[in-house]
């Protein structure tokens, strides 16, 4: 498997933001600029998608284009040697591994995950309501759902995170207040477009706190240097020859 | 809610085939000709889908062709009052909850919950080793996977299904072993394409073979008459205003 | 199986109260008078039971009763081609399941499953605190467990649902609050004698409003038309051979 | 609670066979002659019972008759300080507990919780096929269901389990099958009919045989001793005062 | 198995204290006198452990001597017959099970199984909520966790519960607290050093109050009558051979 | 939160091997050569542990053991900044994380976690019978159990694992023939003695098979890249002030 990877050849991390919003895109990359990495990252949005993700419709819609991206980057000159999917839905994550050997990391899961590694009993902080279905069912399809306290809504929605001292102030009242209901020990941030907070939030209440962006994208780093690829036996497959004539 | 629903105006379940194959989609209206309703079917495909959906980017661009399908058909003059979607992948289910307030039910859903009303555990038969996880995965969304001895598959992929003597026989040996490893008391059919085979394998296995194409339209009827439509609080909320523009 | 199903001869669906409640059974029948069905009705209640049925013994009582009532049918000349069980904790469902090969279906499980087709969080309101471990026991049983937001007692006594203003009240208000604290999307009326209150509880709590009696029976009526058995392998086989002499 | 346990007393556990057979009591009672117990042992079965419980419409009809012993061991001069109900498939347990303050304790259960402190994973050899989902069921309710590498039927029925040895070769061969298949190191006798094999069994097989029957009864010695009652707030309440009257 | 036991012999249940503090041990000891026992006890502490055991660091300390006590009086003349393990964690329990064929019962354990014998839905009330994360294991690890309402810290220490009034007044309101909240049936003491406690909260609370120390005392002298062995294949196995070394 | 690091200081991954096989860390530590690392690894045994682990009692000494040696750490001039447990068994992973606020990431948990990144059911080929059911808590413990089609184990012992050929090739063939009786799609190897085995395994098999040592290293590096720590709230927060004197 992977023979083909060669570490004198440079390598891509490839972080699709799902949605259209290119100063999202820019204001998570900003967020990843301190992140130690062995590998290069190129950071995409996907043009025709949503403008945010929020909800199942939104998701399905940029869950289309994200793989399309991802087809036209597997079809470049120089393929990625890892995906993260910016979005904290996990948007199309299945789908994108079988249409590529390279991992494939949502920022979702990777901060859902390390967060198990750091605390015992973690809550998420979300944007709307609506979303907190859609990470629930995520969570009881990684495993963690006992090890989360409970998913929750700020009711800020995704494109009003990157603003102000306001918005920072509800979003940080709301962790406190969940934390404390739930007896948790970390804080996970459920959407990319908080990730610009992560550090002043750590600060202020006193718990780790997860952002999926800067973690899923030193885990895709790590698992390059692990020559860990997405299996390519059963539900991971190639899809099916028919699907090339499309 | 729903006080629009009119008994004397004719109402529609809408059956919609989210891949492009028009001969399964006439396969599956052949099966159903028999089922009592009270109201009418109308049957579509969606022509841009692949041909089939084996595994999860099939679904996820079969979802992307559903939900553009859906939303033409709640703008036309008389929106269905009822969806069924006929893959038992249940493709963009959730998402499609969110963009009508008419029930929506999914072929897979349906057979799984109608056999966990006439037997005590249940087998599934899909088509690809490939929609074995899917449909796993569905199972504990659904909160049935207790009820299920297992998820297997035939080898045979959709589109052979509509064939001969060989297939079916195939299949049916398949069936009987995996009932008896599982001492499980009925089968699922895992696959809209196998509608044609229900009353026949049904006679040859002697437990309850489930379809999810009958049962998922005859539940439709049900809804409508029930007077049951999807929650349009929290997770299947209608879309957020920013998607009108699109 | 089933070969003895004629869609000429007249079918039934037996409708078993299974208390003796004879005013309950009377105003259960009122609120399904608008079903449209494509089979008949027969209701009947067991008037050696207890009136109401509250906990495990009434329940125990109950089943014994139901029982005999499902053999008599069986004896009958046209036996009934459905039941529903139409009390809440689905009463000696598994029982009466192995004394028939006609499809029982408790209305219990009826609302529950078919609150999981329209909403993502659903919550049980039904009358005294005893009753919420034995629905929760049948959630988990049923597989529903991760779609319910909780079981609640408004602690209203069954016999006191059929009254007045007040009563209406006070479970509208216990409704709402569960709902909001749950955040949860839809509300399964826990008990047969709720039944009568569902179009105006939908009306004014705005989501979706599960009644077990109306749903069974639909779905009783779905079952007959699809030509669905219960299974007589395994969990739910003909009773032994000692057991006729009795 | 309990204030008048008098130690002075004289004290009985009361175990209810809810089948009919006299002579399997006799046998049960036999198995238990060298218990070392505090308190007196009353032996009971159901007169009005099935001759052996195998499936859910026996159970049923056992609970009734079980309930009305119990009440009437409950109006007798000295009602019992702790109910045994000796039959694996803990016929009308919990309706047992709301009749009474006393503990009441199932078989099943106790062997099943038992085996949990002497091995990491045991098995079930129960005598019918038929009985295997409503232990499993029960596994579940009690939280066993991890620790329980399945649940097996010799296929032997329940009556025929007093006899020969060709019995006990069929029951210990397939017990030997299923401990190496599930990898499991310990196992739980299904029936109260297969008490008196205990002993011989473990000899050779090697691991703990756990026989719900003994263990049963001196749990309920133990929670006398440890003046434990069964909850009267909630789910085992006494009854609603309705059925005083019946 | 267990050919060696022989009733004549005197017979000796160890409990061991895991951790140093002969005061806790003479408190849970005083607790125990009045429990009706076959088999005499013999108390001791682990004098090299830390002073109470609050946390994951405490109990693999604690582990680490409790083993060595065990295995000391395992090479006595009259190695103990059964052993409880008298710490609410089970400091050490798998550990304790393999070095020893006799039983070894942990009082949470205990504590935790018994009531789901005698109450629908327990709580646990526990110390400081450092332990609650550790018992919520252990509950998952029992299967007990969709029996217990929840796990609470009353936020004192240990070593302060052998005191006064004020520690009874805050455990008991804490307790009421959280019953009503999870609207439970019983409450188990989540600490050795609560045992003087439970007869007077029970008067106190009106529930059953279970206590792990007796409990697991009178399961110890059960397990012996029944002649019930810790499996000595797979899990608990001996120490393979290098071990004898140490 | 963690003000103390400053990316100028140099920074060190200790990786303890909680056994004392000198051996055996070399081994490891030669097959991890490779890897790409941002920081310096220093690798130790526990000089007074077994000399493998293998069971829960060695478990349990080997805990104490390695406490004792990361307590000597963090005393020392320039403590770790991350922490490896080099036994998949993760022996004292939770006691490690009270006693250091750097993370600590144990190989059986990196390397399972790891997995559920590239496939959709993992299987696990460990040494001994004995170590299944540790493996198999955990995997409970992490949440990872439905994503696990198993864990099995060769029948090598640790020690044997060093060696050659044969070894090797049995353990070939049994991860073969359990990756295709669970349907599996990735294998984790269940003992750090295997490390060195891993690209050979993955050419010869052809799915990706996750080696816990080299994942959890480079883990570590990223965690502390991304400025992660253990929560020191609640379940993981500093032991109680009385261990101080000890």
């Amino acid at each position: 498997m992977n023979a083909q990877y060669d570490k004198d050849e440079p390598m891509t991390i490839a972080i699709i933001n799902p949605n259209s919003s290119h100063s999202m895109t820019q204001q998570m990359q900003a967020s990843c600029l301190s992140l130690a990495l062995h590998n290069e990252t190129q950071w995409y949005e996907c043009s025709n998608s949503p403008a945010s993700i929020e909800g199942h419709s939104d998701g399905a819609q940029a869950a289309y284009h994200l793989l399309a991206k991802i087809r036209q980057l597997e079809n470049s000159d120089a393929p990625p040697k890892a995906y993260v999917i910016a979005c904290f839905d996990d948007t199309g994550l299945d789908a994108a591994r079988e249409i590529t050997a390279s991992p494939v990391i949502g920022i979702g899961e990777a901060a859902m995950h390390a967060a198990s590694f750091v605390s015992q009993k973690f809550v998420v902080m979300t944007t709307l309501e609506r979303s907190v279905a859609i990470l629930e069912h995520n969570l009881t399809h990684y495993g963690l759902v006992n090890r989360c306290g409970g998913v929750y809504a700020s009711g800020l929605p995704v494109l009003s995170l990157q603003s102000n001292q306001q918005s920072y102030d509800l979003v940080k009242s709301a962790v406190s207040k969940v934390l404390q209901e739930n007896r948790a020990d970390a804080i996970v941030l459920g959407c990319g477009g908080m990730s610009h907070w992560v550090e002043r939030l750590q600060q202020d209440i006193g718990v780790p706190v997860l952002d999926g962006v800067r973690i899923a994208i030193s885990l895709a780093d790590s698992f390059i240097s692990l020559n860990l690829s997405t299996s390519k036996v059963a539900g991971y497959a190639w899809p099916e020859a028919k699907h090339q004539q499309q």
